[in-house]
């Protein structure tokens, strides 16, 4: 037996008690004629107190930090109390010890506020994972993988294991494959997601079905984002939207509860596609904090519902026409405003280096226009000169501005000026103190585009995925045109452009945590679908046969959501990045430096595959 | 809502209650003017019955086998009760039916005792889910995993995800390789298992890690093997042996008790190696029954422990000179023999029946003596004239034969003849009606050799893997000898053939369920063992430098198991085949019959990757 308790363990009440421990070594402090040492383990720190009589043998045998080492003694009250940690009471007075492993000096200090940089912590990352700040990364991971599998488990949910050598149908991301040797010049895929095999089990009958499960992409890495990835998993059966919301707000909250002790007790809010992009500029609101978007020009086919709205826009009727007389709003698709509370008094340099936040590439803007809607009621603005005070005043009170804020315009082309303002309203919401890292909001986005324009290939393809169904009420119109855009300047005005679907994503903070859909069920409407995606019967059936086939059989009505397991973790956590939260994590490039992987393979492997490099020499 | 209520909980309390339900049309029988349907969910069936005032309706739109259907009516007590399912005693009278999707007549009968084949419902398979045979190993399954998280949950583990996208380091079996798009030229290898990570943890300090995990390899495939395959993977720090076997069969016997309320409260017994081999000719012995191996002749360096028994064999001192005058036993290495209760009386013709059974090409044996112990006590041999009754009475009793029972002996080289007699002895086992379906019988068997000869490298190779420890008292043997084999008809001579590992297999009912080990945790040790495997210091490094950095860091003392998942289902669930337990299996070629996979990918993808195809024209 190597221990009869852990370091995190012993109390007052264990005063007297022979006790074995054993850990790692986190400090040796030598007194004199006593050396004290932290013994770490998973479960905490224990002080260890080696008195005289060991002295020659510490002499022979000198501790280090990260040595792994064994002692038996006895528990004792510190006369030194540490109130931090939950084993400061007491103190092991040492009789014998024992090292059971040396350690060289790590390569940087196992702390909170470790030396390491991200390379090297990157490299020796079974040492960062020493590291208290990581340990408790995992342990929440686990802790929420844990709630999730109670949660679904009790609502019936069964896990059901789905294979990772499928069958590669590129569409969208791609794929991951891996050779066959037993079969020749084929290959399997591995899954970028479990979907076609979920809605399998829909089919044959197992109407509550989850995994936690790991998904693949082939994708170019951005920083957040990791070749392979965790994704929750679910589908049901004979539901409709509004079952898979409530099971799911259930979920998460649960979730909430479990592992950070939240109780969310309200309803989760809900918003249209089409609300968010209006008041938000962006389809994965964080509605922690107002600063809506102010709609002052916009194009006329997007947003369907608020062709009343845009009539009541200071910029002339319906912000369309070019009637402001200012070049810059009357050339631009979109106009949009929001109102910074309190910012009217921010200096002309503070202006200055916001309007160069906004020229930014990653934004992309020409120009920040402002309105100052001063304290005393005055208004005064970049562009004093083309706007009357009363049109000044009539856009900062559409734009809900009060005495005291700063209005901030931008304009230009509908989608980038968007997603600009967006941007700037999340950035003034961290700066002014509105993105409070303890608050949690969940928000349901609904009725999502079924299609997304693919301007490369001049074609639709499937926002969610080609599994989602129509609106009920929008699939004769997606059966009944022609999904080829003859102009593709306008495909705004292609009637598919504002066909929804009954998809959904579930959002926390801004960040979108989980999507799904209701999905077609039918064989005839997945037809049209793949034939809407531009995919001929040929390659429909050659791809998704096994499918199309499922469907001739008695499928029942279905849908589901899968969460972003990494992402939803490190939300919790308060991280920005999902990395912190993966036991061994990839780098940009795909490698896992540790490893030193990917690598290059045998000859004899490549030969018993039937494969060879194609790799030019450089 | 699509259903008020489940097709499996209506009750007789339900009766007068309106209710909705959906589920697919398991069968339809008129009656006059009266229908019956059952309606089949996963829940179970339930009796539908349509008047006569829905008949129009019914002519309409008739209702076929699998048909998904949502009907609404009241609960009402059935006249006609059904005691063989549990909601026999009511029916549904139906006021509307509507139906959500028709079916094709499906290929084969969603039924227990299907007219489908293998072929038919591997292509189908989301019908074959739908029959209640496969829905029950489906839900064991998921019984098990739900366990197996429960207990190590409880018992302080912790799930934490390992990298699917790894290195390949080929030793063993053949790695499934993934080729890299980002890093070109190179491949990631997909795991055939976590080992180094769940090591790697240990060093972390995670000192209780466990995974219910997918691993590949790419093997020939057998019946019962699949490309991809899942493990109950685990692994603990600070522990000794003792600590794994007692923590482990708790697990199992958890198990039992959460999926077969079986109270398994007797410990696991426990049997070395070498006991096994000797007693029963096999590592994993179904203890469910006696008939234990005599060991008459047998090359006296693989028993180190059995050479005093060796003095008492029948056939002439030590078993080992060619003292019988019986030539097939002088010349063999090995002589084995089982006692067959009751089969004295067997017919001429049952005995060359078991004498054809062990000349088949999977047994190998030239031929099968047999010594009929008579309940007379007299005895009759097929090798009457080489021995005198004192010597058939001695081989008999020396075997344990009672009066009445059949001695059955093979002679032979020591693997296959010792291989031979435990396959006779199963298969004696099994028509003699011992190895009961309801009976489950644990055994631990441990000490395992730490090497194996590979004749065809003339190398020795792990066993286990070359993670695991030798014996504390047989380390120097390790490091003193030469691995090399200067005479390879010889290796049971060499040092190595007998030195033990801190290895241990648990074995059920003579299926090897588990396997783990206490590893090597110091980096000099493992680079011996390296060297002990033929692998250069620079390959050693390339491979494992990962592992061999970490366990100077100070590397703790740990040890773990990894159950084979998808095989303990079936063998919980009285089954031979774990195909049977995986929703979506693949077949003897690895291929995904409903899917088509694997299949050839486009040029495209193949430029991407960097690889080109070099499989010959044929």
């Amino acid at each position: 037996m190597y221990r009869s308790h852990t370091c995190g363990e012993l109390r007052l009440h264990h005063v007297g008690t022979a006790v074995t421990l054993a850990g790692w070594v986190q400090t040796v402090r030598k007194f004199g004629s006593i050396t004290f040492v932290d013994l770490r383990d998973r479960y905490g720190i224990t002080q260890l107190l080696f008195g005289e009589q060991l002295n020659a043998q510490l002499d022979e045998s000198p501790l280090g930090r990260e040595f792994v080492i064994q002692i038996s003694g006895t528990v004792t009250e510190r006369s030194n109390k540490n109130l931090n940690i939950p084993t400061g009471d007491i103190e092991i007075t040492v009789d014998s010890f024992k090292i059971l492993n040396k350690s060289a000096v790590p390569p940087f200090t196992i702390q909170d506020d470790t030396d390491g940089g991200d390379d090297l912590r990157m490299k020796y990352r079974y040492l960062d994972l020493r590291r208290n700040a990581v340990k408790k990364n995992i342990e929440l991971r686990y802790a929420v993988n844990r709630a999730t599998r109670d949660y679904l488990h009790k609502q019936g949910f069964m896990d059901i294991e789905t294979p990772f050598l499928i069958k590669s149908t590129p569409e969208g991301a791609r794929d991951f494959v891996v050779p066959s040797r037993m079969n020749e010049g084929q290959f399997y895929a591995l899954p970028q997601s479990p979907q076609t095999f979920k809605q399998l089990l829909m089919v044959s009958g197992y109407d509550r079905y989850y995994q936690v499960v790991k998904c693949f992409r082939d994708e170019d890495l951005r920083a957040d984002r990791q070749p392979e990835f965790t994704q929750i998993d679910c589908e049901m059966a004979f539901v409709e939207q509004e079952d898979i919301l409530n099971m799911f707000e259930g979920l998460i909250k649960f979730i909430f509860k479990a592992v950070k002790d939240i109780d969310y007790t309200e309803p989760v809010e809900r918003m249209t596609w089409e609300d968010a992009m209006w008041n938000y500029g962006i389809d994965k609101p964080d509605i922690r904090f107002g600063m809506k978007v102010a709609n002052l020009k916009f194009p006329s086919t997007i947003f369907l519902a608020k062709q009343d709205a845009a009539q009541a826009s200071p910029l002339g009727a319906g912000g369309e026409s070019g009637a402001s007389g200012f070049a810059v709003f009357d050339n631009a698709e979109t106009v949009v405003a929001i109102a910074v509370p309190g910012a009217a008094e921010y200096t002309r340099k503070q202006i200055d280096e916001l309007t160069d936040w906004v020229k930014r590439p990653q934004i992309g803007m020409q120009g920040l226009v402002n309105i100052r809607y001063n304290a005393d009621g005055s208004l005064k603005s970049s562009v004093d000169k083309f706007f009357s005070p009363e049109q000044l005043k009539a856009i900062a009170e559409y734009t809900d501005a009060k005495p005291g804020d700063l209005v901030l315009i931008l304009a230009g082309a509908e989608e980038r000026t968007r997603k600009a303002i967006s941007d700037l309203r999340l950035e003034l919401g961290e700066r002014l103190g509105f993105r409070k890292k303890d608050e949690f909001k969940l928000l349901w986005v609904l009725d999502f585009p079924l299609f997304e324009y693919d301007a490369e290939e001049n074609r639709w393809v499937a926002r969610h995925h080609p599994f989602t169904s129509p609106k009920p009420s929008q699939i004769e119109e997606m059966i009944n045109n022609n999904p080829v855009i003859e102009n593709a300047a306008d495909y705004l005005k292609h009637p598919y452009a504002n066909i929804k679907a009954n998809a959904y994503d579930m959002v926390l903070n801004g960040n979108e945590i989980g999507g799904g859909s209701i999905r077609i069920f039918q064989r005839e409407l997945q037809e049209k679908m793949f034939a809407a995606l531009g995919m001929s019967e040929e390659e429909a059936q050659h791809k998704f046969g096994f499918l199309l086939g499922a469907f001739e059989y008695g499928a029942p009505p279905h849908g589901g959501i899968a969460y972003g397991f990494d992402r939803l973790c490190a939300i919790l956590g308060g991280s920005e990045s999902i990395r912190d939260f993966i036991a061994f994590p990839k780098n940009n490039s795909g490698r896992d430096v540790m490893l030193d992987a990917p690598s290059s393979i045998d000859e004899k492997q490549l030969e018993e595959l039937n494969i060879r490099l194609a790799v030019k020499v450089k």
